[in-house]
């Protein structure tokens, strides 16, 4: 099955009316909101890049491990967008959880989605109960303190903050585990595989920040120029818009050349190669220049 | 060792600003501002007196899962006090977390503490991995949806509401986790365990409901009055102050009539005795009557 169609039918599972029967409903549909339709899915995607790349053995345990990143990163999106961070009306080109639904909904379907992250990951055991508590330690480790997404938000409430820090827990934290997880998820040792996850949450923070400062609402699905009204770090902000591409350019080039070498190398390639015209499409590329 | 000491040592260890060490140091403080000090640790005491009364014989396992017990309920609590919910200044007779760090930390505060949690948890599976993903799924059961901590603070935000529906989601379910778990993290059969923490948990928010109308701020170290203020659900609300403590006396009894047969009986039953003082105090009693 296609990846894609994969990760849709798994997070439709997680998430299934009849498997959380009982909830409240505007908890559910809130919940529901913040994750269809989704985005690009690109952590997700990776997770199972990855874990095809090492010769997936546990179908159930790669999926369980992408759909639980994708549910933290949905999760963090919700936060992310509350009144006391971004204040941001729309997400994905719709209204944002908080505007759609309220601010105490918007918290608690974060708070929601964090802990059904962690369910969703005990299947990851089921058949390899030994495999569970590795894919436990880095999910959680790319979320939490000191170097994951809420560590790199919380960056945003310090005075002095060290940009490529702030990049490497906000958004890279969630790539690197995407990778390790995928790997880990197929048994294989997942070292080999963290520099990739690295270097692409770095690119994916640099082009965030791009398309922030040159992009249109209309192109992103949420509003633009909200890192300079916040004064927030961004790479455009320190390198400046040509330096900033320069980097991105860098980082998706180094990203590719860390690919060890096995058979899902060349899928891999594509999707990185895809992911790149998608966060800086050509047209965005030239208007700058 | 005395249970309140392993759970102190368990939290310190867990939370220690070496293992934390690049955490932004605002967050990490918000984060030990809402575990220390400590309440009465109850839901992690219960969970390590069932593990003891089933033979405890993995006391790491038995640690870990009483202490992400813990750091949840706090999470709970530091969401719960922010402003868009309840809005409370003080907490365990301190500022609350968004008083003396602002809603960013809080929010932020609440996932971390979240996700430490799992990742605790993880070291649940170190001697017998095939017991980390009946724990996990136990404890995520307790938090999320449907019938989890989370979702009984969203059916606050639903027009309709079964009172006992929202108190064993909002209160039970982390009661009922910490006996199960016990149970669980020591291999025993955690079902006939169950009973035990859903009547004790009623019994606890019941208790609150009473500590809320007939408490003074300086006995409970939160404001008192906010059910009212806020139109909560509240046994009192529902059953007169009266109807309430009978009520509650009704739960206790059920709860020490439901402990099975073994060596630790006597230990559990001095155990909810002493909370049911604690929760409320004869001289509080007196003055309701």
């Amino acid at each position: 099955m296609e990846a894609g169609k994969r990760i849709e039918q798994c997070l439709t599972a997680i998430l299934a009316p009849a498997a959380l029967e009982g909830s409240p409903p505007r908890l559910l549909d809130a919940v529901h909101h913040a994750v269809f339709p989704g985005g690009a899915r690109v952590r997700p995607r990776l997770c199972l890049a990855v874990a095809h790349a090492c010769g997936e053995d546990d179908p159930v345990a790669a999926e369980s491990a992408a759909c639980a990143i994708e549910l933290l990163h949905c999760a963090s999106l919700v936060h992310d967008d509350l009144p006391c961070f971004d204040d941001a009306a729309t997400r994905r080109g719709q209204p944002s959880v908080h505007a759609a639904y309220g601010e105490q909904l918007a918290v608690l379907a974060g708070d929601a989605l964090i802990v059904r992250a962690f369910q969703a990951l005990a299947r990851a055991g089921e058949r390899h109960p030994a495999r569970l508590a590795p894919l436990l330690v880095t999910i959680g480790r790319s979320v939490g303190m000191p170097f994951g997404i809420v560590a790199g938000q919380a960056w945003e409430c310090e005075d002095k903050v060290v940009l490529s820090d702030y990049q490497r827990a906000k958004t890279g934290a969630l790539f690197a585990a995407a990778t390790i997880a995928g790997a880990a998820s197929a048994g294989a040792d997942p070292a080999q595989w963290r520099a990739l996850g690295e270097l692409l949450g770095e690119a994916y923070q640099v082009a965030d920040d791009v398309r922030d400062v040159a992009g249109r609402c209309d192109e992103i699905g949420k509003p633009t120029g909200r890192d300079a009204a916040l004064g927030r770090p961004s790479a455009v902000r320190e390198f400046g818009m040509s330096g900033a591409l320069q980097r991105l350019r860098y980082l998706i080039s180094g990203a590719i050349a860390s690919i060890p070498a096995c058979d899902g190398a060349g899928s891999l390639r594509e999707l990185i190669h895809a992911e790149e015209r998608r966060l800086v499409p050509p047209e965005l590329s030239r208007r700058v220049a």
